[in-house]
């Protein structure tokens, strides 16, 4: 599981850091990428990574401003062109209006995909898409437009199979051994009966990623956040703009690292900077979150950041 | 009068070859720059050049399909954010369509644009717009869908003031000669008339550029093409695939410089060059061209052509 951040910046394209996109990548977990939020020129950045467009099979879309939807109808229609029939369905998960846009541009355009598209309109908070390796859910923020935080939680993998405890219970090796690795209840040829969940060691947790969209602080993002192992959290404005953070309904360093230290998270990754903050501006921005939570860091475009599991 | 290629690719961007944007810079003619199509990334590949967006005060839309308008309102958005209140209208040319993409864009979107757009949707073949410098005309071309080319024509500019004609005649230098330069009829204090058209050199013929969206070979090309100083003519195909560009509504490098050929064109520009064209194949598509129509050339991303007064 790693993050890949394909723009970092706030607003408009920026030299050196493009319009929102951010790639969660599920390779070994579930071969498959989720892409959160897809500015302008997305598609463009892709084409530096080794990202291919057809693994990607869900896009959640925190909010519909241009510089986080305005690369949907591109990327949309080269992903069609690269795979031939045998593309999978994508879905696409965001604020209301989200399926009229991108089927407005589709239609003006003439675009025939070559993949279906299923639009999932958000609604009521909770629970958006569950697996059987993952749950996501979603809140909504505050922004001048409808924004949500995305909870993307790993569900816990069980524990290894403990081979002593099963040796020194006279349990034979062998086949049966999977069927109790996997938690069954099985008869042993003597007619015992053991459970497989007696000989595992405790369940390895799964990983929690919280991806926010712009927002301003509010009580949502806490409970979004609460105990994530990576929380992405914008950070438009820095230590000193508070006021002007609130009113332009964004936030500061300094906010999310509080949030970020309140709600128990491991690592803080600050995105959507401004194109004020270039050079030692940008170190001077993490020095911020880093006075009040230490594991902060300020992305950039083309950063990839794996998300470990927690240490138990 | 410049052309600088912001995108010179086909259907999807390509590493090295952004999809369709050409800037006409008319910044000595009329301070202003003309855009013409705006594919994803335009506004990306503008931060890379000199063109400052407020300047671009038309945008000339050739054909619907994704990879020449979906750049459209991240370029309109961002141009908002530049020029504070100042910032002048921007009028937006092409087929019936586009005022129902970038509306839906920017409605769902949210996006408040600090100046006017106005569109023009295209219906009968002709003049679309004309000031005391310029006409410009266009013609329906032939691709999957409806697609059109732009015929710039540059005023002539009258002929220089013949000084050594008016001594010769006895009419004192002084303010008159202004008016006279202008053409006007003017009475001298001996009471002589003396008409300016008779002291002008011969008129210095303004410049035609024609810019082609997709198409496959049809007549209108030839027709907008005619005496052209500068032609840009899309490439998507080589010279051995002339089946195949009729049958996807395109047309080959060979193709373009028989137009090119029989229209007297000054100089052949191919664009819209699909990515299956690299390295030596690039130089092989231009020699297709240079074969039948010498003064060709491919042209590249952020190329920047002089067009040149024709010789008279
Ligand atoms: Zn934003
Ligand atoms: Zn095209």
């Amino acid at each position: 599981m790693e993050l890949e951040f394909l723009g970092t910046g706030a607003g408009s394209p920026a030299k050196f850091r493009n319009v929102t996109g951010i790639a969660l990548k599920l390779l070994e977990e579930r071969n498959s990428i989720w892409l959160f939020d897809c500015g302008e020129g997305t598609q463009h950045q892709i084409l530096r990574t080794n990202i291919r467009p057809r693994k990607i099979d869900k896009i959640f879309i925190t909010h519909l401003h241009g510089d986080h939807v305005f690369g949907l109808p591109g990327f949309l229609s080269s992903r069609s062109f690269q795979g031939g029939d045998q593309m999978g369905p994508l879905t696409i998960y965001g604020p209301r209006g989200i399926k009229e846009f991108v089927n407005c541009a589709l239609k003006i355009s003439q675009s025939k995909l070559s993949y279906k598209i299923n639009f999932v309109e958000l609604d009521k908070e909770g629970v958006l898409y569950e697996d059987d390796r993952f749950v996501v859910s979603f809140k909504y923020l505050e922004h001048r437009i409808t924004s949500v935080g995305y909870r993307i939680v790993e569900k816990d993998y069980p524990g290894e199979l403990l081979v002593a405890k099963l040796q020194a219970a006279n349990i034979p090796a062998g086949p049966l051994y999977g069927q109790l690795k996997a938690g069954q209840v099985v008869t042993l040829d003597d007619g015992r009966i053991v459970d497989g969940k007696d000989y595992l060691g405790p369940d390895k947790k799964g990983r929690i990623v919280t991806i926010l969209g712009d927002t301003r602080q509010t009580a949502s993002i806490s409970e979004l956040a609460q105990d994530a192992d990576v929380l992405v959290h914008e950070s438009t404005f820095g230590k000193g703009e508070g006021k002007l953070a609130r009113s332009y309904y964004h936030s500061t360093s300094l906010q999310a690292a509080k949030v970020a230290k309140n709600a128990g998270v491991k690592q803080l990754l600050l995105t959507h900077i401004s194109a004020r903050y270039v050079g030692p501006l940008v170190k001077q921005l993490e020095q911020e979150a880093k006075s009040v939570f230490a594991n902060s860091r300020v992305v950039k475009d083309f950063d990839v950041i794996e998300v470990p599991f927690p240490k138990s």
